[in-house]
């Protein structure tokens, strides 16, 4: 089973998850892909012109459609004997080349559109993005050893809220709580470390003045992105959740915030 | 605009999110509904059976699609002008019937699979599920306020890992949190209070014993479900947010989780 894709130097993918031109979301993507393309080889994911399906379903399955059993391990059978279907293992390719992944997407019902969702569904199997114990590792390649490891990625996000409505208390949630399932669930589960989350508040409000700032903001953000170091939640292999899968009691006292899975906080 | 649709008494709703026959979530399905059924009239919105599309699109705009603009605004422009689509309006329909919601999926990568998320996106327009703000409140209709308001929805979520995993302080991040989206970001905002999570954990590895005592935990669990209480977060228009959007220090003081936007927790 491959659980090992290094990246191509200098490649990067861009998943773009929004269905609108000439909105802010394509002004960011324009001038932040051509930002990037002047240190990347970069690769421009647009779900919605692709027409990507997000729906995992038999038909990600190869000849094992019928086959009973849990769907996401039958998937990872399809995708070692090569059964994945085309578009499935086009993302794959991309994904597995990119050194740096960016996901741009609007923040609806506090998550990705389901165009984003279901690209997590469809294209991270099992074998390709994580595995069962590893013997050289002791551990599953899962949290932090995934089969993705070592690559960094930058979620792009546009919000209708402000900063506060998102901010620590806000009262729809703090954004790094509400993409936890994206940052931790999702990326450092296949061995992805996010950097900090980029995020343009008060999205469907701003005037043109305020879509320039922002448009700078993210080329100067794009400008500096080698520099800047992914999170690192704690890892499997560690300890840190010895025989229990939870937290060992001596680590984060008392807290049950998820901000407790950072590597570097105590 | 239309943000209060009095739900029809005795009617329940169930979503269903789950790709396979012969499933443990098939099982779980038709013995719940059945169990339901004794003292509710229960529609089942079966996604895959349904084929229903999950992706918010220009389809879903009329004849808006071309104006510049937020797509969730113009949907909501759609749905007062009656130009949503047949099958929006059909989940539209069946959910404002509905006093009892029943959403049922297995985790994947930590959140609803992309056929339910798009479902959010989708059927809960703005106009119908929330509104801006109201005169007679004085507050958007938002957070325990919102177009749906007065609903119950019991969560039916199959997970893979143990309950230590996505317990508290698990390695995954605790269910409550990781779901928290939903039952706050989806439920609340639009004013239907989540019951308690009713999770089945290890459901890929589970043996036929234990498949049937899940199915009679969850027979139960439905036979006592109008006894139950649903959680309340806290409401917009209590002034717990006054001002700022940020919880007022004076509460939950010093604590940064999730769990401070929960009501009842003073």
């Amino acid at each position: 089973m491959t659980i090992a894709h290094p990246p191509k130097p200098g490649n990067a993918l861009w998943v773009y998850a929004h269905p609108r031109r000439e909105s802010l979301n394509d002004r960011l993507l324009q001038a932040g892909a051509k930002a990037l393309s002047q240190r990347y080889e970069v690769t421009v994911s647009d779900l919605y012109a692709q027409g990507f399906d997000p729906v995992l379903s038999r038909r990600d399955l190869g000849d094992l459609s019928d086959r009973p059993g849990n769907i996401a391990e039958l998937a990872g059978e399809a995708y070692a004997s090569g059964q994945l279907p085309a578009d499935v293992r086009e993302e794959q390719a991309k994904l597995a080349a990119a050194e740096l992944l960016v996901l741009q997407f609007p923040l609806w019902w506090y998550g990705p559109p389901a165009i984003l969702k279901g690209w997590f569904d469809r294209v991270l199997t099992s074998g390709f993005a994580y595995g069962d114990l590893d013997p050289e590792l002791g551990v599953p390649r899962r949290y932090g050893d995934g089969g993705l490891v070592g690559r960094k990625a930058l979620i792009v996000v546009t919000a209708g809220e402000d900063e506060r409505s998102i901010g620590p208390r806000g009262i729809s949630g703090d954004l790094d709580s509400l993409l936890f399932p994206i940052t931790h669930g999702v990326l450092w589960y296949v061995g992805i470390g996010a950097l900090d989350l980029h995020v343009v508040h008060d999205a469907d409000s701003l005037g043109p003045e305020e879509v320039e700032h922002q448009v700078e903001r993210l080329v100067t953000r794009i400008g500096g992105v080698d520099d800047e170091h992914a999170r690192q939640f704690r890892r499997l292999r560690d300890g840190d959740y010895a025989n229990t899968r939870a937290l060992r009691e001596d680590l984060a006292s008392g807290r049950t915030d998820l901000g407790i899975h950072l590597a570097d906080r105590d």
